[in-house]
């Protein structure tokens, strides 16, 4: 069995978006594979006392400047989407659904919509964009549409939330390689050198 | 005039600390100079909404967690003080007195008082141990626990802290360069970038 590196995330989450993009390159890097793990950050944040960000007075501003200067430093399309943040539960209930039938597929669904809410600035919230996004990879809408209100996804969705919960996660992205936590997207580093071995 | 790097901190922040171990050595390594600038993190999160870090569940104790780790990783020497977060007043008074006359002494005493407090877990909140602190850097005991009562140094501190807030400082370490924020030890890798004129 391939070993993995646990990458949670919402699918509002900016820093989320961005690494996004390194996770798999970095994890393949050391014989690894990134497993996706979308989670209502907002369900966590209830649980943590945490507020989203962009409701933090200047904070939430010094926020918005970095995304932009993030984007632009990892020539990744960056868009500051309004609304934002969204709830996404149509977004991770759909991932997880196209998860249990093939898991590249639902990687490939995933990366699409972050591309569409941060990358065009398009709001993710609606089931019927959410189809918009899975359709051009062979997803037909109907079955979709049903999926998003199966309440066995729905079960799905709270369970993985509250697993993550368990394991510790209190923001996203945040990474668990062989148990061992890390928050933020600045910490890719730190998740290279713990898959690298160098353990300290 | 040697161009700056303003690193803003709290004498009570961990991340203040560990970024206190890289942030001379970056500095000069792009011809700049580190003004190191002590501030109220109280104050400023009073204004921005913020809480300490070990106030808040599972971040807290992920916090400790990271700490202890990232000592380990930069072989900075980590002690988890007790108590902690704690009122840093005397020491940043301190500190501002002595950069007045010569600011290679008040950095030497900046690094020796978070050593005292992360790396030794002492206590550094009474004017006391402050004297202790500065008393090896030949500043007399006196002198030192005078100053700290003076009403102009307290005001000192004041305007310190309130024009951090006004250029938009929130947290702990926070830097700033040619006029480009950042946050948090995790992104001196950025303000390197920035000070090589990397700027995108």
């Amino acid at each position: 069995m391939t070993d993995t590196v646990e990458f949670y995330f919402d699918f509002s989450s900016p820093y989320g978006y961005f690494a996004s993009h390194r996770i798999d390159g970095l994890a393949e890097k050391f014989g690894r594979e990134a497993i996706w793990k979308p989670v209502m950050l907002g369900a966590i944040m209830k649980e943590t006392g945490n507020k989203p960000l962009s409701y933090q007075p200047v904070k939430g501003e010094y926020s918005r400047h970095d995304w932009e200067r993030l984007g632009r430093q990892m020539e990744v399309p960056w868009v500051m989407p309004d609304p934002f943040p969204i709830a996404t539960l149509a977004a991770a209930r759909a991932f997880y659904w196209l998860d249990d039938k093939d898991r590249d597929q639902a990687r490939l669904f995933a990366k699409s919509a972050f591309a569409t809410y941060f990358g065009e600035g398009r709001d993710i919230t609606a089931a019927e964009t959410v189809a918009d996004i899975a359709e051009p990879l062979y997803v037909k809408r109907d079955d979709l549409l049903t999926a998003v209100q199966d309440p066995a996804i729905k079960e799905r969705l709270k369970r993985e939330t509250t697993e993550a919960i368990e394991k510790g996660v209190f923001g996203s992205p945040y990474f668990i390689v062989d148990g061992e936590g890390f928050w933020g997207s600045d910490r890719l580093w730190m998740v290279r050198k713990w898959m690298a071995g160098q353990r300290w």
